[in-house]
Parts: C-alpha cells; structure tokens; sequence
C-alpha cells in the first residue's frame, strides 16, 4: 500500500507525498510560507531540546533580539548585504487605512525596517555596547528564533520563506579562540545530526566564493539524500573582526590597547526536517528516528467485538504501566494509545505514514496470551518486521530495541553515504559524462546513478561558471585532506586540494 | 544600597532601574523593540516550559503558522481589522537595491502582507482546509510566536512593538464546549500566575466595549501591581461564529446538517515578566519567585587568603554534590556556581539585584564549621534574612526553603491586592475624589493611596467618555458577581454589574 509516488517514479512528487501523508506541514495560503502541523512540530521541538542542551553545556545563553533591522544597518557590511538583498522582506508603513474603500498602507516609517535573514547586525550592534573590556569577553548566546528569506521557489521545510532556526553569535578576544568555537560548533552539529537525527554528514570548510556573506572562513556539514543530491544541513561561521569593525565592538585588551573583537555566529534550521525526511523516509511515509520521534511507541487497540473492549483496554493499561518505568535515551518512553473513533487498519497505517518507530497492535487474543504484537517501522513488509512477543520481554527490552533502531537507521544512512562517493574518476572528460546522468533514488544496497564525486579542485575562485554549466556545486572541502596532487576535475589543471562535488538542495 | 531610584521616588524610573540593573532586557537600535538578555530570558523559558506542559496535558498540540498574513485576510472580518489597524507592521517589498548610491526598497508586493499582529485570520483560514465534519473537532492548538504591534510609547516588557507570547486557537462542534474551552484556559493562566509567578489575579470578564476585536466575550485576568495600577495578565476569548464565518470553517454536524464551527483563542506573553517585576521587586531590585528562577541558588565563593581558595572550592563541591540529589517543586534544584573574576561583594550585590532567591557565601571559616551563609533575597536586609546554618541542614532542608520563599512571596501580594480594593465607595462623589488621588507604590502592609474599587456600574456601553476624563478603566466584570442592586459610581444611576475599576498599564 505504498505512497501515491515512489522515489523510483518521482522523487520530488514522493517527497511532497511522505511530508503531506505524515502531516507534518503544508503550504500556507500566506504565500511561500508554510504551516508547520503538530507531527512536524513535535519533530522540531525534540531537535530544539535537544541541541538547546548542548548549547547551554557549552556556556552559551540564550537571548531574544528584534526581528526588525534598520536598513542603514545593512548598509554597514557591504559583502552582508549584497548576499542577502535580493531575499528581504521590507517593512514600509505601520498602519492601514481606509482609503476610497480600500485598506491601504498608511504611516510610512521614516526609515524602511528588514525583516531580519539573519541576525549578525543587530546582535553586532548590541555588542558593541556589552563589550568594553577583554575582561567582558568571550560573550556566548544564542537565539530561536524565525527568519525570512524571499525564496522564489519555496518547497516545505527546504526552502520556505520564514523558517524556524536557531543562529548562536559570540564574541572572543582573539582569531585563535573565535576559530575554536567555530569548530567545536560545527561538531556539535555533527552530533546534532548523527547521534540525533541518524544522519550522516561529511564536515568541511565552504570553497571562497561560496562563504556566508561577510565571513572569513565558512564550515558546514552535508548530508547525502537518497536521491543522491547533497543537502547543507548546518553551517558555523568565522566572521573574523569583519562584523566588528563594521559595527564597532571594539574592547581594551589585556595589553590595554584597543582591539576590534572577533566574532562567529552558526546555524540550523527546519530545513533539518527535510534533511530528515529524504534520509529516511520510504515509499510507505516517513521513518522517524526513535531519539525524535513525538511518539516512540503507539498503541493500536484491536477490538473486533465490542463486548472485548474493557479486557483490551485494561491489558493496555498494564502495558503502559510496565513502559512508564522505562527509560529510553535517558528519557521516559514516549508513548501514544491511539483511542480514537477509527478502524485499527487506518490507524496502522496512519503512524505507519508519519513514521512512529513501533507500533504495537493489541487485541483480545493478545491480552489472553500476555503477548503483543510489535510492529517495526524499519523493518516494515519483511518477516521480522511483525513479530509476537510476551508482554514482559517486550517492556523490559523496549528501550533497547528503540536504541536498536536508531542505531540501524544510522547505520543504514552510513553505508549509503559512505558506498556512494566515487573516489575513482580522474579526468574532466569522465566527470563531465558522470554528471551528466540525472539523479535519481538510491536503492537501500544499490549504487547511485550519480551521487557525490570526490576529487580534485584547482582552488580557482572563478570556477562558477563551469559548476553551472554541469549543474553541480563544490559542497566542501573535507577537513581529511590528503595533500596529493592531482588533476582538477573541472578545469584538468595540477591540483591539491581535495572537494565533495554533487548535485545539491 | 538601593536602586538609583526608588519606589517612593519614582516608579516609572524605579522600573526601568529594576530591569537595567537585573540586567532582564534593554531598548534595542530597532526602534520600540526590545533585546531581551539571559536573565530575563531564562524567566521566559521556564514560565514557557511550565505552561507548554499545562497546554499539552489539556489535550493541546503547538504548531507553527506563518508570521505574513496577506492584507485582505484582515478585511474578511471588520471588527478584526477596525480593532488593529493603527498599529501594523506592513511589509510592501521583497528585495532591496542600489538606486542612486542608496539602497532602497524594491520588488513591489502585489499584496503587501501584514506581520502578525496575532493569528485568529491565519489560522481560521488553516482550520477551514481542515475541518470538513464533526468528526474532525475539536481540533486544539497552540504556537509559541513572536508578534507585532505598532506601539508609539513603547516601554520594556509592558509594551514594545515586537513581543514574544503564546496564542491558543481551537474550534468545536457547539457553543458550549468553546465556552468551556475558553474558561478552561483562563483558569489555567489564573493557576501559573498564582502557583508559579506567585502573582494573585481577579478573573473576570471584559465589558462589552473592551472585548478583543471580532470576540462575542472576552474573559482576562488582572493583576494589581505596586503602584496600585492594574495589568491585564492574560486574556481568553469566545469568538463565536465570527471568525469562522469570515473564514468558512463549516463542518456537517450529527444531524449531516452544515454548521459554522466555535472558535476560541487564548494568550500570554512576555507582558508578564513586567508583572512578575511589579510584583516582587523592591528598592533593592528584582526578586524572582523560586519557582521560575533561572537558578534558584547561587554560590558565592569567599576567598580572602589565596591559599584558602582549594579548602573553599572542596567544600563548594560538597554542597553542589548534596544539593544535586534534591528536587524543588519536582524538579532537580537549579543551582549556580559564581566563579567569575570579580570580588564576592560584586556578585553578591549582583545575584541580589537579580533577585536569585537564595544566595550562599562561602568562605574559609564556613567550610572548617561545615556551616553555610545562607542570605533569603526576600529578608534582605532583616535580621533573619542571613542566616548560619549547618551544611547538612542548609542541604537537606533547601527544597523546603525554596518552597516556603515561594509561599511567603504569593501571600504578600494576596494581603497587597486583597488590602487595597476598595468595596466602600458608594456614590460618584467619592469616586472621583478616590480617583483625583494620583497612584504611588503600596508599602507593604499599608493601604494604598489609590488602587482598585470594586463597585457597581451600569453597563452602559458609552461609558467609555467618563472613563477617559477620570483616567480610570474597568478591568473586568469579576466571576463572583452579588447581584445584588446599587448605584453606578460612574453615572449615579441605579446598577446591578459589580466591576473592578483602576488606572491600569
């Protein structure tokens, strides 16, 4: 009973279906925005306590700044604004009026406001203010927040217009500390993604030309997508004293002379979900990691005669009884009884679309029996994938299997990424035929038909043009570099350094 | 050591040093906006943690709507637009560009977009794709969002044109359950202000003239702060059929006939951080009820001799150990450790003005007596408000103590508000004459000068006039009306209706 789109038929039209059948989110009638619904919510607000743990365990705080930014603060950082100005939102009047019988912008504000992209001016500009002193240095914080980016192409979760993240700024009092927190938050991400999310991702520092606006240095991670296609799922930012000069946050330092600080800010945002969604979704919906999953467990009551109901009921109550005293991921066991006024079958196959890690099926046959019927979603359509199970050996051992599953999911994402990355073309003659196949879905086992290409890059920042031409882009440069030299995959000029080339999100 | 300005001397400015020197929240570069740092924040974080809960366990699922709402969404509904229209963020441009060596707005909107003011239109529009029957109601959500309101006198906490707030939106099959659903919330909000901000309230109801715009009722609750004004803590609105005919949010009833489903919404926001400091903060500035407290204890390490410093640390350690087998209000014991570089009068000064409920100095001598120096943020200053107790005691008595400053602090304000509401006042003469008195801070224990009167009103709808000669409001309708007949105090003509009226925020 498969989605109404494969990935083998049609990977976008698949991805619409597993994000529409799980219900996570939708289009809003607010164009280019998107309603984000609770199953999908619930996934962003698992990965927000998550990882608002870790920034808090590595001395950040967390702030609120205004989401409205003077336009002459733009004007300040000309490489930040000639990144972002063709995407903002511009605030012109605060008021309405009726006007010939129409409600018309009324009030125009002196001074235009941005609906902020991103924060580093305004966070810029409240520090120049915090920060006299290296004795007021580092200052860590960050914020949660919701930003705005004129896509003109929105696809949900993966480019809308306003979007959910989080974007940490701090402040330190020299390069050498400011890159140490740069990385140590890319590796938080990391993290984030593999041990969370289930997500495998390669780690490296973004080509020049394609830097964040204003940076100095840019290091992201990349995600491989099961139809090949890479996705940037998080990006930490050296911004060197360039966002300091511009807004003054200058401070004296412990040679009493006056120094600009060094400053670095670093993101994720909901585009993780659809990171999320095409590493682990299949054709029957989404597959939800247990570590996020809103529910880990969902209970389906199976009662086919009415006169059933109570002994069903009671032996569910047993079963979350012995569940509430167990922890997984050193948390409570998020548990669902799905008591609704639906058939068993379309309650199956909803949590079956949304991609709830277990579901157990309990009926009157297995209230006799002491048993359950354990349902994984991983291992859905095979044999083991349903299996009988006695009540007590299932609760004792179901934080395992949910540790089981996560780790499976991790290891199944790996093995994809890790299979499809050829290291083994040389010339631009086979790198243009390699790319010049379309992407498609990458079967569980199987080789891409074209994925990502590791190989060599002249380092020549001009390189634009030719990465258009073919539709790829440099994702990174790994930090494994190997040094050798080699020939450029692009140009066939001598090279050293080492890239990740694919198609992207 | 008192604030610059005290309560006796300058409210307003007394305010604005409590939140300057707590170090809460400043006045941001984006005009009327604010940025709120870590400690007023965190007092967010944990009055959001403590409601989300409340919100989900009554059956409740956080979404996220978009923040753009397109113009003609606002004409749908008249009394809607009428009630917001003057203070509207509107967003007329999706890019900017160099135009004569200025950056200027460009790219024109079709339709401009307002940004939230609050999300009844958006999300009445969402539900009308959602709801198609019965069988699909109630549907129950919540999101926690930032919104906009175009405030000319814009003041921290209390009124800033950006705040950040959570807003209830739910439908039903019948009028009744909405009615109940409505007040269900209100009671909620009245149990976190009372349990958890330790801030007493009156429920009631608004008069008809005041009612959210597009509301069929409008239920608040009000709190009354230490000048004697009134601050409307959180408001819960039965919305009728209105919004759901302007959206079409009709579903088939039981009876297989069409019915406009009954919408309701309900919200807090970061207003009640103003609340909490006009509640509890004094002359020495703010004082957190335990319950909400970013860090209910602080440690202040007091090292006089350099070689003291191990001994003393040893010690800190000691109790952070002991202490961190506690729970406070079902909950581990938040606890921090003030290692910074500064001396121990500083950070102790600066954790009072915070208002951490508890602070420990440590020293050499208190670690050789296994004693604690226990200083309660509420007794400053009195001579039990610094205490030596033994470790042992201080540690295992501490969620205790935390629970009994949580007490004392609501039933000092419960014997504020219920000491200076004035239920004497018989005719309009002595009304106004209460009134022509202008407010002043309530010593505690002391009646105030002018705060609440708890009279009779005539319901008259176009009382509005007299109100604004006498700079007085009417709060609400309070729940516990006697129905017994008397004379309006506003107008002298005989009134059934017991109001609440006060200056108010």
């Amino acid at each position: 009973m498969s989605l109404k789109k494969t990935r083998a038929e049609n990977y976008p039209d698949w991805y619409q279906c597993v994000v529409n059948e799980a219900d996570m989110a939708e289009n809003s009638s607010s164009p280019g925005c998107m309603v984000i619904k609770p199953w999908g919510y619930g996934l962003w607000e698992r990965i927000r306590d998550i990882f608002d743990e870790k920034i808090k365990s590595t001395g950040h705080e967390n702030c609120y700044f205004p989401m409205f930014i003077p336009l002459s603060f733009f004007r300040k950082e000309a490489e930040h604004v000639d990144g972002f100005a063709k995407e903002m939102a511009v605030v012109t009047h605060s008021r309405l009026s009726m006007q010939d019988g129409k409600l018309v912008p009324d009030s125009k504000l002196e001074e235009p406001l941005i609906v902020r992209p991103t924060s580093e001016t305004i966070i810029a500009d409240a520090f120049s203010k915090w920060i006299k002193s290296y004795r007021d240095l580092p200052v860590l914080i960050n914020q949660w927040a919701n930003v705005v980016r004129w896509e003109m192409r929105p696809r949900l979760f993966l480019r809308t217009r306003e979007f959910l993240w989080q974007e940490g700024h701090t402040a330190h009092a020299s390069a050498a500390e400011a890159e140490v927190e740069t990385k140590q938050m890319l590796e938080a991400y990391r993290e984030l993604c593999e041990d969370s999310l289930a997500m495998p991702v390669i780690m490296g520092r973004k080509p020049e030309y394609d830097k964040f606006p204003g940076a100095v240095d840019t290091y992201c991670i990349e995600a491989m997508m099961q139809d090949g296609k890479s996705l940037q799922a998080g990006t930490s930012h050296f911004l060197g004293q360039n966002f300091a000069k511009s807004a003054g946050i200058s401070f004296v330092n412990r040679q009493n002379q006056p120094e600009f600080a060094y400053t670095t800010s670093w993101g994720v945002s909901t585009r993780l979900i659809g990171g999320l969604i095409m590493t682990h979704a299949d054709d029957e919906g989404m597959v939800v990691p247990p570590k996020i999953a809103p529910y880990q467990i969902v209970i389906v009551p199976v009662v086919k005669n009415p006169a059933d109901e109570d002994a069903v009921m009671t032996y569910i109550e047993k079963i979350r009884q012995d569940l509430s005293a167990q922890q997984a991921f050193g948390e409570k066991i998020r548990l669902k009884i799905d008591r609704r006024d639906k058939s068993s079958v379309d309650k199956f196959w909803e949590w079956t679309r949304k991609g709830a890690p277990i579901i157990l099926e309990i009926g009157k046959r297995d209230a006799d029996g002491a048993n359950v019927m354990v349902k994984e979603r991983i291992r859905l359509g095979t044999p083991e994938g349903k299996q009988i199970v006695s009540r007590v050996e299932f609760c004792t051992t179901a934080a395992q299997r949910l540790q089981t599953i996560q780790q499976a999911m991790f290891e199944r994402a790996k093995a994809r990424l890790l299979g499809n990355i050829r290291t083994d073309i040389a010339t631009p003659e086979q790198f243009k035929a390699y790319f010049a196949e379309s992407n498609q879905w990458i079967e569980d086992g199987k080789p891409a038909k074209v994925a990502f290409v590791r190989g060599k890059w002249s380092g020549d920042q001009n390189s634009d043009e030719l990465l258009k031409e073919m539709k790829i882009t440099i994702r990174c440069l790994p930090f494994d570099q190997s040094g050798t030299q080699g020939t450029c995959l692009l140009t066939g000029k001598p090279a050293t350094l080492d890239v990740i080339y694919a198609r992207s999100y």
